[in-house]
């Protein structure tokens, strides 16, 4: 018999739901190929949770119904993920959950959430663009990629990240052909309209201003933090 | 003042939530440009549905709520969407809202609700790859592409085509500055690990397979119509 390796998505009010929906759409597909491997969400209680979109999320399993996954994937979001920062309740868990994990990771500004809990210390990491220089405030070092791998941690960009790192994760875990077979079952074969983002021309300002507006609101009631993140 | 054009993407119990999840973050995203575009979610009740990974999720409007959207996009999922082929009460909110919606779209085996409701009806469409042929049963004519518009109509291939399709949607609407910034704003810049789908080199039968068995498993008290899906 296989032990059950569980990947544990952690939801909270707020969060932007492509950041996690995706890498679980691919890693809760692993659980076909028999070897033990299941993905579930988890979360303070059973409740629905709304989110940046019109939708909302409710948990598979609570905090205390999976205190020691396999992998931790945290999601983030604009607003709702700075308030997460101050949650001790939520960094409890990320903390005691990380310190028998064999994969801490997190997608866009989860990332930060992965850094408030004490995990990226001297570590590399990539979040959303626009939240880059944020990571410093842990101690991390922020590195331009897709995704990043420091030992146990896995950091993805931002939001649409995740899935690359999912299925990246599938391919180290379980091997290139079921990374395929779980490519082609989402038809992860991405054209986006106008071609991949073009780095040179963006004009970051738009979205860097609006990023610090939900740092201030997500801990108005934080000054502390709240600096350190917008230190320049 | 300007109209409000809501988008009302339809939710059912056991859906693929990437599905819907991509497309409403991309389109939700409108909301900011103050053109009047909403992104809503709709579904029978405002109940927490299960869907095909370990979330649930809860819609923000009941189908009586949004009776007349400009858009209407239906979502795709294994056995769970084929039960919906034979689901009256969503195939005349369906088949409403789509009489008076200027935009009726559709993501992966959701097209194929779009054609049991009879929309698709002489003419092109996509669906996830491994359910093509089953377009037929509803007089739809197959085409390979990432997307696909025929008059009001717009269907995207399997699960993550809703997200190309949505980008290009706002670039039609709103034009290729908003399309570009909400790109960068979730970071659309797709790397799959092992590079895009191989579709020459793809193994097909298992995933045809196992789409063949979700027929016999959502259509099991419909032989009529599961007949005509499976027809070779």
């Amino acid at each position: 018999m296989t032990a059950t390796r569980t990947f544990a998505f952690v939801l909270y009010p707020g969060l932007t739901p492509l950041d996690f929906v995706g890498p679980l759409q691919v890693l809760g597909a692993l659980q076909e190929f028999g070897l033990g491997f299941e993905a579930v969400t988890v979360a303070a209680d059973l409740e629905p949770l709304h989110t940046d979109i019109a939708v909302s999320v409710t948990a598979s399993h609570t905090f205390a119904q999976v205190p020691e996954p396999f992998g931790l994937i945290v999601p983030g979001g604009g607003a709702p993920t700075f308030a997460a920062l101050a949650d001790e309740h939520l960094l409890g868990y990320v903390r005691r959950a990380a310190g028998t994990a064999e994969l801490v990771g997190s997608v866009c500004t989860g990332s930060l959430v992965l850094g408030a809990a004490g995990l990226l210390e001297g570590r590399e990491a990539v979040t959303h663009w626009a939240a880059m220089p944020m990571l410093r405030a842990f101690g991390a070092t922020p590195v331009s990629r897709r995704w990043v791998a420091d030992g146990p941690v896995r950091t993805a960009a931002g939001v649409a990240a995740g899935i690359d790192m999912a299925l990246q994760l599938v391919a180290e875990l379980v091997g290139e052909d079921a990374c395929r077979m779980i490519q082609s079952a989402i038809e992860y074969d991405p054209r986006p309209p106008l071609g991949p983002i073009d780095w040179s021309g963006l004009d970051r300002e738009p979205m860097e201003s609006w990023l610090r507006s939900q740092v201030q609101q997500g801990l108005a009631a934080d000054p502390e933090l709240r600096a350190r993140l917008l230190a320049p």
